[in-house]
């Protein structure tokens, strides 16, 4: 998908939104677990089904299959086909958060933007250029990079300063200078919305994808303040706080309640 | 398993050498493709029967498992039940760089350390602290963390001064004060050895995982000057040089003459 079909999308829904498919199977509701073959992809179908016209993404979190084996991993499989057969306008994000050495990158980004086909996937930076560039060379896909994270650990080494600045504006300056640097996203948290100005003088135009919002104490008002371009530029990421609003047999119509409360919000902010 | 089983494993063996499984269907010997249903384990399988005596673990990297798909994701699960099963003694690694905020990386532990049953897993340090911490709290399983790659773009953010000292020593400063920091071993690459006296000025007894002997230009004995401990300390890793020694029937033969000659080498060191 290019960022203009992204961009017409969020203009048509009045929506940022991202969606986080972080499905636990303690905490999906549990009738699920015995009426249903694939209880993941039972649940993922349904609030895919009641709430895409209220988002323009979905996020998929790769732990969360990864620790159910095989089926957790024919669940992914079968919720990224299902969207792209069913909702091919959405924007889908693969959030693994993989770096390797140059070889084993490209085999990553085969992986998910090749036989999983999804839009885009989530990168660490640490090991730097070499790393990140194989996700950068398919036309098309989107890389996003971690810039700075909403968790604590974030104080840890992101904020720490080097060269004069604080490391998470050294990663994201010199990413600029990265063959197809047009391909990167960025994660930036939310809780931290004061940092979103001096983010947007280095990266003034890149879609920055934002978690935080709402569980994790970030504020919508203040993130669009600070970090919306003229194209948006922001997806605003919601997880738990949409899939778990019910924990009963009307959780797919409690997600697209709570997911309508944030799009309203939004397109409030967008008109 | 334990550290010190691990130690003695090695002290047997008289071998510190990990052979990583990087498994490309495009390298492997093109008979498997025809004869076998499962032709990454069958080629995973040879290569242990022929080469167990002379390594002490094995190191599959999750990304070529992850490009083909469900399928890969049964060949890494079969590789390693049969090491578990078959080698108990050897000490196994998913070199899966992974890193996400707490409850996340405690999905990631379980789907390596539970699920799949490995002792170790690769993790990565930009989210810090409680990124990390999960990991660490897995009894007799090891979390290793990158510190300094083998790759170019190590370059670009792991050798940068932060507070007077290179990010990636505080890495391994700010690590030594999490909650059972006793569970981690780090990432060091071989290519830079003069940096090996610096590190274990700081982690003077953690063992190392040390890629980028031989094909990328790193030397054993200078890594064993300056990196070894009273304990070895050192797991040394190659793979393509090893795997690949022949793309011929005789590829598991090749592989065992490979490692054998990296093996004399250690055996020779460690005495």
């Amino acid at each position: 998908m290019t960022t203009s079909e992204l961009v017409a999308q969020i203009q048509k829904k009045k929506s940022f939104l991202c969606i986080g498919l972080d499905v636990d199977l303690n905490k999906i509701p549990q009738h699920l677990l015995k009426e249903e073959e694939d209880p993941i992809f039972a649940f993922n179908k349904a609030i895919i089904d009641a709430t895409h016209h209220l988002c323009v993404a979905y996020k998929p979190n790769t732990a969360f299959y990864e620790a159910y084996g095989i089926k957790g991993w024919e669940s992914l499989e079968k919720t990224i086909k299902y969207l792209n057969e069913k909702y091919p306008e959405i924007f889908t994000i693969a959030d693994a958060k993989r770096g390797d050495i140059g070889n084993t990158s490209t085999m990553y980004a085969k992986a998910f933007f090749e036989d999983l086909a999804f839009d885009s996937v989530t990168v660490a930076p640490y090991m730097g250029k070499d790393s990140v560039e194989p996700f950068l060379a398919f036309k098309d896909k989107h890389t996003i990079m971690l810039a700075l994270t909403s968790n604590a650990g974030a104080f840890d080494f992101q904020t720490k300063t080097v060269d004069g600045k604080e490391l998470y504006k050294h990663v994201l300056e010199t990413s600029k200078t990265w063959t197809n640097a047009a391909n990167l996203m960025y994660v930036v948290g939310a809780t931290k919305a004061e940092y979103f100005a001096d983010i947007r003088k280095i990266i003034p135009h890149s879609f920055l994808l934002v978690p935080g919002v709402g569980a994790q104490g970030g504020n919508l008002q203040d993130v669009c303040k600070y970090g919306m371009t003229e194209n948006v530029g922001l997806l605003i990421n919601s997880s738990r706080g949409i899939i778990y609003a019910s924990s009963n047999e009307d959780f797919a119509e409690a997600a697209a309640k709570s997911a309508e409360i944030l799009q309203q919000d939004m397109k409030a902010i967008l008109e």
